[in-house]
């Protein structure tokens, strides 16, 4: 039977390097972006525009412009996609699962470790600076929206609300070391 | 330099069991309902009736009550000696400290490792209908009363809200079972 190891993260904590570090240690299958790639093939959207919408939720305007195309609007057409892939691959093969609802798709299955990974603000803003290179003209506010995004996202599509501790099996400060976090996480999964 | 971990945690959770695992494991000193006797002693006040008051936020009943004979109502003045204490042990020893506000008492404080331990409802109702062997008319009221007693405690005394994971360094569903919690532990005491 498949052992599942979902992680959902705070962006900027680090937490989708240390869901490659377990995937690594453990020798499983790593799912990230490819969920969102597999699910753009089935839908026939390009990748692109799949990802650029796939932390928003459904607004108005997506509704408008997606309903004379679409049954439900384009977001909610991935969210239901995507749940049906992680479902597929959950019951296929043990894996890593990077996704922000993951542990909510899967919340009836067995044999699946929910793990949410965090960090303090200016860790995690010191972590898109330097490490993730990315530019930005204010990386403090990129860092609040990609927040904000992540919460009303996973607050629309799921019963639960984000980051409550009792959603998790277990929930990491990243600062305590991205390797100390790897570890935890490979030691629970080896005694599920 | 002292290094302090505290433990909070849901009842019937077994997150006493699991923090005298640590301090026995690590060694260290343990620190539970001791610091209430402590905190008594200073104040001068029976062990029973601080004990009974200390997992209850202030009510303007106890305002009056003890409005004569203290500066400040009784619930404050144990809260704020815990507190001292808390923050006296922290810098005396290495220690655990099982306590629901410790994280927040010494968040300003170095070589602090805040834990969480939580169970689902029905893993806690087990636990306590089994192993703690008390008679409740109901224990599942019980259950819940407690947990509404210490999030209003936790609220009511701190700047922070009970139970958000982003307070606490690990948080841990015991259902993971206890010597896993206990070692989990363990290892990021001895990594700090």
């Amino acid at each position: 039977m498949p052992k599942i190891i979902t992680i959902a993260r705070e962006y900027g904590s680090g937490g989708r390097l240390i869901a490659q570090k377990v995937a690594e240690k453990l020798q499983l299958v790593y799912y990230d972006n490819e969920i969102i790639d597999l699910a753009a093939k089935e839908l026939g959207i390009d990748v692109d525009t799949i990802r650029r919408v796939s932390e928003e939720k459904t607004s108005s305007f997506m509704y408008t412009m997606s309903s004379s195309a679409f049954t439900l609007p384009l977001n909610d057409q991935v969210f239901a996609m995507q749940s049906k892939i992680i479902r597929h691959l959950a019951t296929y093969d043990s894996c890593v699962i990077v996704n922000g609802c993951a542990d909510y798709v899967l919340e009836d299955y067995d044999n699946v470790l929910t793990v949410f990974i965090h960090a303090p603000f200016e860790s995690r803003l010191k972590r898109v600076e330097e490490e993730y290179k990315e530019e930005h003209d204010n990386a403090k506010k990129f860092v609040m929206k990609k927040d904000k995004n992540r919460t009303n996202y996973y607050n629309y599509y799921t019963t639960k609300k984000w980051g409550q501790l009792k959603n998790f099996d277990v929930t990491l400060n990243s600062d305590l070391g991205l390797d100390e976090c790897a570890n935890i996480i490979v030691d629970l999964y080896n005694k599920m």
